[in-house]
């Protein structure tokens, strides 16, 4: 998506009543008058031929043949978590190092199951992608091949799941979307943290008018993750392979993560359903925590120690949305601080947060927290019939607490029933675009800019997110 | 302070390079050029005759002789304190209403102490003013009198100390200022939650260097006022003389009440000592709590159930400095949930927070909060000197758990001893300033606005906050 060529045009009537002053207008407009989120990333047209996948129902399939791509630290745990589940065979993995591909397939063969084909070249991904025995790409390789394997994917038919974000920019966030669009296959953003039990409690709590109108949330990835930013790969031992993570943060000054504390707060905003975002501001404060770690792990005259890294430390953006409502997410992957998504939740009948601790508070006495037992009770009351069906398992199954396993089962059973996926393809635009918006807003002084409808224009076409079951 | 007579200079640069554009310049700007805080509110010049008042000392006054002016829920819990208080002797008391100079004055000779002066008429705070035997006028009336009143005793030759908000309009900060610095008078807004123990301790490991350096603080006003904002005055009664407050709440959609939350932040990072607020952002949600309260309270058809109430429900602002620090800051007076001020504290070597729960956590084990015996050990050790000298008289007296009484204490203490006060009136103004710029920010659709610097250049003169004693 390129900024040229009109930058008039783009910014609107904004710079257009600026500019009549500039040309000698003798009518100043009132600073109300000029106001108003840049157009940056105008949404181009829809295709002829394309229609929206809002609601989109496959044929049902009944074991569901997957390949996953990339088996590092994420990719591991899936091949291990599927390994539990019905319905799945994993008939190819694929990652550059051999390492990784011989442990995932020691995972299947150590549980008894068929050996899956291995794949290691950097463009094998593509002839995965061409077999035509495989129903489903499973992608969990660096950010920047998401959308390039997604996009092949659908292209040769098959369904898509991706890690988050499942796109850096809003050019890749409008090439899952229209690839989806035109293939009509699915494209899914593995965003685990929708599935945890407290964040699936409110979705229900929040669907059953609990809070009634839900209008402010909150959602963060605050997890000092600079050990791991800075580690470099070894066969066998946690890191990303290349520094390829450290890069992002040389280069890149926004909210670079956003999904994990964002979708769960959009779906219970019922964004792209009924809702939308119409803008977002955003601010960084400068980088400060990079360097000095650095310096400590690597020496002062270091490579690492003397770079410029671009990400501030803590960045906090708002998004507003058609209907009023307002969205804060944070993103801190370098401050010592304790782990963070926040989950707050605001309406005008009941309040919850996850973070610091898990709080529950409702009217007439919504001045304090539920005691521990009652907020217990609600909870259960409350539970979400997804995770009472698959939590107990999940919770076996392991994976960050069991909401991996549920994410992987939800795919897996609306796959296999033919049903609309949990997640969409706009929701893994609209999620994943904060990204770029965000690093926009940062590099114009926190002008606020408006966010692309992704779904242009179907967003009214239902009014809430639907969970089948 | 007027946005006439010139749009395109206040709107400086991004202005110009829109402008030129239009004008058929063939170059486009790139969308960088184009960026940059909004200077909506330029700072006057320093008039001749006038100097900044950092660090203001004054003749010290053995017995400060006061008046109290405004006599409602904060004004008549500050008589009580004085009574406690030693150096201290309250000659005047006014408000509109008789009941509550009656209610003061008893609180007073109860006590055992002289009657006091009583006042009842509108503008009788001006012959309070003229008076030559009184020192501090001690303002707690509703926010629309602060500055005038403060004004009138300032150019009188009297020390102020006003209740919060100090201002409402940038205005109303510039004359605060002005009016210190041409008479030389400290001019002190009450800020009391500066003065409670867990933000006194947090101030005092932030100088310690517990935290690093400090790049991200939060501070909110987060308590549900429906209550008080729809009470009716009776004498007697908590209300809000006259519904003054739900008359803001009417016509203003913003921050309105910044300073509980951001006051200890500021000075926790030291702003105008060294560094300086840049420029804000904000973000309203829409309404949505008020109507359906004065509904339930007044019936569906009743006035205050249909009146429109501009006050979006949660206002969320960002604030970054010159340093390249950020603050987030919140206002919510209508949403149900529990009070929250958050008061948290990000540094490169540590965190803290406030609420919903306190929380410690350092270097190098950040990644989780200090156990509760040994963040109250942290809190001992480094329990700030004031809150030691006076906190356990303070939480006898109580107000607010202390704190009120601590603030009072400091400000005859500083008084007394001829020392600069803990806030000076560049904080008064800055604090206060948030309201209109928010305002500001969020009628533009959320446009970064440039922040005033209202010590014209002084901010650099010592560098950290200091708490004389």
């Amino acid at each position: 998506m390129k900024t040229t060529p009109s930058l008039i045009i783009k910014l609107g009537f904004f710079a257009l009543v600026i500019a009549m002053v500039g040309c000698g207008q003798t009518t100043a407009p009132s600073a109300a008058e000029v106001a108003g989120p840049l157009d940056l990333f105008p949404s181009p047209e829809r295709p002829a031929g394309q229609e929206d996948v809002i609601e989109l129902r496959c044929e049902p399939i009944e074991t569901v043949r997957m390949a996953i791509i990339g088996l590092g630290m994420r990719g591991s745990g899936a091949v291990r978590r599927y390994t539990f589940m019905e319905g799945v065979e994993i008939v190819a993995l694929c990652d550059l190092e051999p390492h990784n591909t011989g442990r995932a397939q020691k995972i299947l063969t150590d549980k008894g199951f068929s050996e899956a084909d291995l794949y290691n070249g950097p463009e094998d991904y593509k002839a995965i992608c061409e077999r035509d025995d495989i129903d489903l790409i499973y992608i969990c390789t660096n950010w920047g091949l998401h959308t390039p394997i997604a996009i092949y994917a659908m292209e040769h038919g098959k369904h898509v799941a991706t890690e988050v974000p499942a796109a850096i920019t809003i050019e890749e966030c409008w090439q899952l979307v229209n690839t989806a669009e035109k293939t009509q296959r699915h494209c899914m953003q593995l965003e685990n943290c929708n599935y945890d039990f407290f964040e699936m409690a409110t979705l229900n709590m929040a669907q059953q008018g609990l809070f009634g109108e839900v209008l402010h949330g909150e959602g963060a990835y605050i997890h000092d993750l600079r050990f791991l930013n800075f580690a470099e790969y070894e066969p066998g031992k946690s890191a990303y392979h290349g520094m390829w993570r450290l890069k992002q943060n040389e280069t890149r000054n926004g909210n670079l993560y956003p999904t994990h504390g964002f979708g769960p707060i959009c779906h219970i905003m019922n964004i792209h359903r009924g809702d939308r975002m119409s803008h977002i501001v955003s601010m960084s404060t400068k980088q400060a925590g990079m360097n000095p770690y650095a310096a400590e792990k690597f020496g002062a005259d270091s490579d690492f120690a003397t770079r410029e890294y671009k990400r501030g430390d803590m960045n906090t953006s708002l998004v507003r949305t058609e209907n009023g409502k307002t969205i804060m997410i944070q993103h801190d992957v370098t401050s010592p601080r304790p782990y963070s998504r926040i989950h707050l939740v605001s309406g005008t009948k009941g309040f919850a947060r996850k973070w610091p601790e898990r709080g529950l508070a409702f009217e007439p006495n919504a001045h304090e927290f539920l005691p521990e037992e009652e907020m217990e009770a609600m909870l259960e009351k409350y539970e979400h019939p997804i995770t009472k069906e698959v939590g107990e398992k999940a919770r076996e199954v392991g994976g960050h607490g069991g909401m991996d396993f549920i994410m992987d089962y939800r795919l897996i059973y609306c796959l296999r029933n033919g049903l609309p996926l949990d997640q969409d393809v706009y929701d893994a635009a609209e999620w994943s675009a904060i990204s770029q918006l965000s690093e926009k807003s940062v590099e114009l002084g926190s002008m606020p800019i408006q966010v692309p409808d992704f779904t242009r224009g179907a967003w009214k076409k239902v009014d809430r997110v639907t969970y089948y079951h």
